[in-house]
């Protein structure tokens, strides 16, 4: 018989796996991919450098990175299988809730396309398998997004970069150099993030042997945990609610009298600020204009009143703040941020996927039964 | 900063949670729904008691029981708002690809219908949320495997009891008593089985304070895994391949010596006999037939040839073995056991996913980063 743990409570401080994909130094400040500074490598490499990086460990040279973008351009195209389903997933209108539909289109892909279970598979099958799905996320998104709206799905441009056609596949039009640069930017910042509850639940379901798509159908659903973080269009929502820059210090104040949060400030893991938030306040602020003022006060405002509200205590603002500034100013329509977002997360989800389907174990811990002794 | 702990691999060993809903003992050969022996309970109470019990806490009265076989009742049925959908999912032909088929529907079911976030939400919304889940996948599994054949779904019929319902549902044919009996107790045996790796995933997502549908289209996942288990129709494969009761002895000697392992046969739970095999063996016993005595000298033969080969490994049956030789002496077709199964497990999940939406604690364990050391 093993001997019995008690693990604390949500696996706090628990280390659960061994990882070379990253990291996350919440006292520094710091998070890498690989041995790479990642918020710096998000400014100066592009997309496909970064998840090359993540999926075969090294930053391409020259011709690995053709290579690369030559393997996944033709993963962006719209499986024919599902072209049936989209516009019954679709739906109808501009609410916020693409990613339960997304995750449709993935489950029902894994039904009619070959994946196999990566248990018995070799590196090789899993790794086509976890491009295959981050490559098809952002078209089948745009493609959900625009069916909804009664517009046709606009399909992958293989010459553009990652951040570019993106944007193009949502608003139908080539953004700018500038549009196109600060998207590349906040996709390759937030590809990968540590042990998140996404990334731990793909991992769990990759350890039974099941497929990528079972992996990242599950992780889909731990990502719309509120909980789980992630959601920059509530940061902006909070911006709207507030109005003004004289509203900012009023409106902290009541939200600490009743308790709330304070959207788009504090972390879990850092304890310094979200190098994230402040490669985004950057981008934020090259770009200017009214929004950014307004968002640049509001964070001051913030600070100072939590300071004085909350003394000795340290509160930040995270990377949503900045990130939901940055996709305003980019022209995304609010239910895109979420989704955004999810582009690049994906790439770092099938990065843990493969690493974690070279491993033998499946998560399979136990409960205490604290109820009553049972009748025999 | 909390204490760093490193978890042995797959948390083998290792409490995560505190649950009242049952345990597996496994040196004793005993699991338990609350404080009842589940293996008598499956063969004395209805499969709605069962449900009840683990849902509310404790068996139902009379009065208890008709309240909530009226509250399941109408939640049965095929939701209009996947009428459409069906069709398109479904496929064809009889291949054994239904389950990410259903979750696909499910996923569906939680963008088009409310489903909130478990976090904040009050006890009776989750339970609402678990019953609904609970009560159509059934429906869903069954009308799936009927349009794939170019059937019509068969609905659910509020007078007949779990079994019946499901039998009708999947053949079109409402079955004797025997038939409704034996698939009433393999339902109720198999609602729940300890920490397994999906209702871990179910638990996990739930944590990140995701919607019920979330925490089940990632238990899915994990349940479709080859080293999850729960795939009684591989193991009636195995009868198949054998073929005759002379064939057995050889073949397992084959298999032996190949290192594969054999069909239906250990457990990674129980070090004595699997109560549920016992259950089953019972109800296959009295059915009898050809079919129940090959499966009869098959287990003793593979046993006698495994202690001589393997000596001093205790190797028992379990509990796929003999579910897929009830599942075939009732009728049902293989591609349909593991959506059985399915029918039964996700009541469990669905327990567990109102115990852990009562926690507060999102599950986010650590990775510890054994890559080469990050430039700065």
């Amino acid at each position: 018989m093993t001997e019995t743990l008690i693990a604390p409570p949500g696996l706090k401080g628990v280390v659960v796996a061994d990882t070379e994909i990253g990291e996350v130094r919440g006292a520094e400040g710091f998070f890498h991919y690989r041995e790479h500074d990642a918020a710096r490598l998000a400014g100066e490499r592009g997309f496909e450098e970064i998840w090359h990086l993540l999926v075969d460990g090294h930053l391409p040279d020259p011709a690995e990175l053709d290579a690369f973008t030559a393997e996944v351009a033709p993963l962006r195209a719209l499986p024919p299988e599902l072209a049936d389903l989209v516009p019954v997933v679709a739906g109808s209108g501009q609410e916020r809730d693409l990613m339960p539909r997304l995750r449709t289109c993935l489950s029902q892909l894994g039904a009619v396309e070959a994946f196999a279970p990566v248990w018995g598979a070799d590196r090789s099958s899993v790794r086509a398998d976890v491009l295959r799905v981050a490559a098809v996320v952002p078209t089948l998104l745009a493609a959900l997004h625009r069916t909804r709206q009664g517009l046709d799905p606009v399909p992958p441009d293989p010459d553009l970069s990652a951040g570019a056609n993106w944007v193009r596949m949502v608003t139908g039009e080539t953004p700018s150099v500038e549009v196109e640069r600060a998207i590349g930017t906040y996709l390759g910042l937030t590809v990968d993030h540590g042990f998140n509850a996404s990334t731990f639940t793909a991992r769990v379901i990759t350890s039974a042997g099941a497929d990528v798509v079972a992996a990242v159908c599950g992780a889909i659903g731990s990502f719309t945990g509120p909980l789980h973080g992630g959601a920059p269009d509530r940061a902006l929502d909070a911006l709207d609610e507030i109005g003004t820059p004289d509203r900012v210090e009023p409106w902290v104040r009541e939200q600490v009298a009743a308790g709330g949060r304070i959207m788009g400030f504090g972390h879990g893991v850092y304890t310094t600020e979200d190098p994230r938030a402040r490669v985004l306040r950057g981008i934020a602020a090259e770009h200017g204009g009214e929004l950014y003022e307004f968002a640049a006060a509001t964070e001051h405002t913030v600070l100072a009143t939590l300071a004085e509200l909350k003394p000795g205590r340290r509160l930040d603002v995270n990377v949503e703040f900045w990130a939901g500034v940055v996709m305003e100013q980019c022209g995304l329509p609010r239910s895109m941020f979420t989704p955004t977002f999810t582009c690049a997360r994906v790439v770092g989800w099938g990065a843990h996927i493969l690493e974690q389907a070279a491993g033998t174990k499946i998560y399979r811990p136990l409960a205490r039964y604290t109820g009553p002794e049972p009748c025999r």
